[in-house]
This record gives structure tokens, sequence and C-alpha cells, in this order.
């Protein structure tokens, strides 16, 4: 049986049920220099979200035990995967467990800043009727471009149909085939997509091919128009990762009218720095990172995570293995 | 042709295609003692919104000249429909154009209550990163209950079945067969709808039958968990009208945590009393009645109503005549 380390916390069930299966868990974070000192030693898996880092110094320092490491959501940055990969180390993460999660708080902030509801409420708060001051939108008959097509978009692209929008799609690492199979429009050229969409919503890795993918030459391609003459104006939602947008030229949208409403979930500096002019923009809502923040994406993330370190620990390969192309 | 008051604004596309039509337009504001003193016996129709009141003493003294009364949206609350039939005068109204607008503020308001989306841009605006304090919960795999099932509710009901819930309805005025074609699990009495939903969105109209309907009582029936466990709270939205909930019996369940949010578009007194205590729960949010509050709603509402008034005046019966009952 297996010694386990969780060390940025898990659900209950999640623990019981590594535990049911005959294996050792200690729960509790383990400090950079221990983990550099060789804590990894004493372990055949250790489960992260993402406070535990472990560069390429931890990873060769933690001797031949490790077989091995468990990432309890979606993005692997705090992970070296490569040297992971060298040490021959599987790195599995639970990619599905948030998706329905990331699809409702998008559609929360599509509609939200639609209806102008955070700021309504403020309003209210103060004391003030701002009825005409709230006029909003439909998003019925208005064409919405996702830009990457996976599994979350493909979610949110579907509500979106059943609500009457138009949908189109950016996405050069999906077959086209998928795309339209959704009956989506799908787009070769991110800018296209920019010039036929009055709302865009992010939904692609964070990678140096899509840092500032969002700028300013592109916010300005937006129609501002739908295609039936309405003036909607531009929107645009981030609940993917922070950094595929350029904020300064999103305040600038946003201070020159460009942009009618910006709702992020994901920032390029995480918390966001102190009196930052951006969240305070009337037009703008934000939230702190809480896409996969809900009780069913952590309960399923914990089982998820749970039942791939198990796999690879009784010597089979797990289906969500991040590495799996650079393994020997 | 005819000479129409329009005494409430209008869409400019609507004024046009009266006077397209050839008919003499006259827009502005009547005062409530203009109107008693008889000013509309110098025309053919009026068209309102909700700011013109139209009680029996103002009808009594309209001459026989007017031959339609319209109002630009839903409720006829402003207007003495039975005094109007007895002068023979049809009421048209447009129930249509802002189903659409209703049905997205309200899957709004579920989103933004269920993911804290008001309260969490409030913290960042205050430099807040409270991203433990935002957990929240799916909408996927609960319980909706519809509380009336007209054409807004079977239109949130179809976006809550894409999104994974279970739906309830409750329509003592609606046959059967429409909830079940639906595929909707219909309710009989109100009071098994509470105790089977974590969620309820609320869909009637105001009267004395509906009026507390929502009240301490049925607030204390709601499960708190969903059927497969999870302890998502119990959630209440209302973009119907005011007076169907008891806000007294609403604050009080929020205080208890009985509720774990609430989300008005609508209230009991409008605008709200100064320093509202309801308003300053940190788990409610609100808006200032805005549901039709939409460009589309708006220029829909004014063609539909132009299109109504404008059918009586050539001598038909218009479909959405609310006192046709009462007409001899």
């Amino acid at each position: 049986m297996a010694r386990i380390a969780v060390t940025d916390g898990m659900a209950k069930d999640a623990v019981a049920l590594l535990e049911k299966s005959g294996h050792e868990v200690q729960l509790g974070f383990i400090e950079p220099e221990d983990l550099l000192a060789g804590a990894l030693k004493e372990f055949d898996a250790i489960i992260v979200r993402s406070a535990t880092k472990l560069p390429r110094e931890v990873l060769a320092n933690s001797g031949t035990r490790l077989k091995v490491i468990g990432r309890a959501g979606v993005g692997v940055d705090n992970i070296d995967i490569v040297a992971a990969a060298e040490l021959n180390i599987p790195v599995v993460n639970a990619p599905r467990a948030s998706t329905q999660s990331v699809i409702e708080l998008t559609i929360g902030h599509l509609l939200g800043s639609l209806r102008h509801i955070p700021r309504a409420d403020r309003g209210m708060r103060e004391g003030k009727w701002e009825k005409k001051a709230m006029k909003g939108t439909e998003l019925f008959g208005k064409d919405l471009g996702l830009i990457g097509f996976g599994r979350i978009a493909q979610g949110v692209g579907s509500i979106a149909k059943q609500l009457g929008m138009k949908v189109h799609t950016y996405d050069p690492y999906l077959p086209a085939k998928v795309a339209r199979a959704q009956n989506t429009v799908l787009h070769k050229n991110v800018d296209t997509l920019f010039q036929n969409c009055t709302h865009i919503s992010i939904h692609c890795n964070f990678s140096e091919e899509t840092h500032h993918l969002v700028n300013a030459e592109r916010l300005n391609l937006m129609p501002g128009k739908s295609r039936d003459g309405i003036p909607c104006g531009n929107h645009i939602v981030n609940c993917a990762r922070g950094g595929i947008i350029d904020e300064d030229a999103l305040l600038s949208a946003l201070q020159s009218g460009q942009l009618a409403s910006a709702a992020l979930d994901v920032f390029e500096q995480e918390p966001v720095p102190p009196e930052y002019q951006l969240v305070q923009h009337p037009h703008f809502h934000g939230t702190p990172h809480i896409g996969a923040a809900t009780l069913e994406a952590q309960a399923r993330v914990g089982k998820d995570i749970g039942l791939a370190v198990m796999a690879v620990l009784g010597g089979k390969r797990a289906e969500t293995t991040v590495n799996s192309h650079l393994l020997k």
C-alpha cells in the first residue's frame, strides 16, 4: 500500500476513497525548503492543487520512490512536467471536474454584464432606483465568439444556442469537424472572429501563443452592433486564464466605449494589485478566480484525481496523464 | 385617420409605424388633472406604459371618441379594464415583447446568486481577494421550482433543463398537459413544490390569490440539500411582480440561513423605501424592475402595441385584448 502526500487540501470523501483502498494519506502543506531537502523521498505519490510548486530542483531531489504526481484541477503551470517525465513520473490531472462550474460562471458573467446586475445592485445598496440607467440588451440574436473550443466552450456554446445566439469558434488545435458538428461558424483566423462578434468569451489555455491574444487592435475590430442593427455594444468575458487579455488595452477600450462591458474571473496578476483601476470601472465586474470554486467541482476533482493516482499506483496508465508524450 | 396619444414614451420605430400608416401621434405625458378634465376627448386611442393611470373617473370623462387603450407592456394594474369594457373600449397589451428579456434576467439572477457574482465584485472593488468565501454551487442536478408556467417560465425551464436541472411547476390555470409536454414535474399543491425544490423562481401574476404566496411557512419547507446530498442551500428569484413574496419573511429567512440567497427585480414597494434592510443583506442582490428594460424588448413592445391598437382602430379585435371577456 502506498503513502500519499496531499499538500493543498482535498474533499473529505476523496481522502476517504484513498484510505478505504488501503493507502496512507498524509494531509498538510509541505514547505518549499522541505520539498527541496527531499521531503518527497518518503512518498509514492503527491497530490497538489496550485499552492505547492514542484520545479525541477524539487523533483531531482525526491529519490526513486515517487511514482506519480496528481494535480487536483486542470492547469499544471506549478509542476515541471518535462523534468517529471525525465524521471519517468507521470503527471495526472482532473480536467473534467470543473467543466460544468466554469460553463455556469461564464453564462452568469455574460448575463451579469448585459443586464448590469452587479452595477444595478450597487445602485440599490446606495439607495438609488436607477431603472433608466440600467437598460440592457438580450443575448438572443447576437453573435458569440468562443476562443478555444474544448469541453467548457462547447458547453457554453450549447447554452448560448438555447438562448438564441449564433456561435462562432476559433481553435487551431481542434479538428474542424468538432466545430462543424456543433453547428458553429469556425474561423481560421482569430481576427475574423473579432470582426463578427459583439460578444466574446475566452476558453483557451495560457501560453506564449495566447499571451495578449486579446489586444487593442483586436478589440477595435469588434462591430458594436448586432447583425440586425441593435447597438448592443461589445462585451468580453474571461473565465479561463489571466494574461490572455491585455488588461491595459481592456481598460482603455472600456474608457473609450469601444467595449460596453468586461467581466473577468482571471487576471494578469492574482490577487489583483491594490487599487487596480480596471476593477473600479463602472462597466467592469469581476470574481476572484472562482471558476472551479463550487462544492460539486471540488468533490468531483478529489474523486477524479484519487482514481487517476490509484490507477498509476496500480501499474496502469491514467487517461488524464499530461506528460504522456514525454514519458519513455 | 386617427389621433393617438402616446403618454409614457415609445420607441421611434414604433411611432414611425403609426405615422406611416397615416395616424397623428401626440407624444407627451398628460397630467392626471388634465385627464380627469377630459383631455382624452380629442383622441381615438391612447398608448400608455405604467406611469399614466386610467381609473374609472378618467375613463368616464373621456367622451365617446376613444376607441382603444393600449398598454405597451404586460401588467394593466394602472388601467380600470372593467370600466373600459362598460364603455365598450378594448384594452390591449403586448405580452410577448419582453418574454426573452425576462427569461435572460431570471437566469442571470439565478447564476448571480449561486456564484456570488455581485458580492464577489463588491469585494474586489474594496481591494479584497475573497476566493474562499465565494465558494458556490452548480445549477446542474438541482431541482428548480417555477411558480406559474406561462411563456416566461417555459423559457426559463428550457434553459434550466439544458443546464441539467430538474424542473418542477405549479400553475393552477394552465392545462396539465402543457407542463407534462415540457417534461416537468407538475405540482397540484404549491407546498409540495417548496418541499422538493432548493431553487424557486416566480413567474405568476400578482393578485389577491398570489399576494404573499411566498411566506415564512413555505420558505421553511424548502429542503436546503439537493437530491444527491449537496448542501446547496435554498435560493429564491423573483422577476415577476412585487407583493408575491412577503419581504419581511424573506429577510428573516436570509438572516436565519434558511435561505442562502435571494435575488429580486421586483419589490412590494417600488422604488424601495430608503435604507431598506433587505437590500443591504450580503446574500441579497437586486435590480430596479428592469425585466423588460432592454433595447430589444422596447422595440418589440412598441411595434406590438402599435399593431394591436391599429387593428382595433381598423375595426378588428386584437388578439391581446385583456378585457375581451367583459366587452359586450
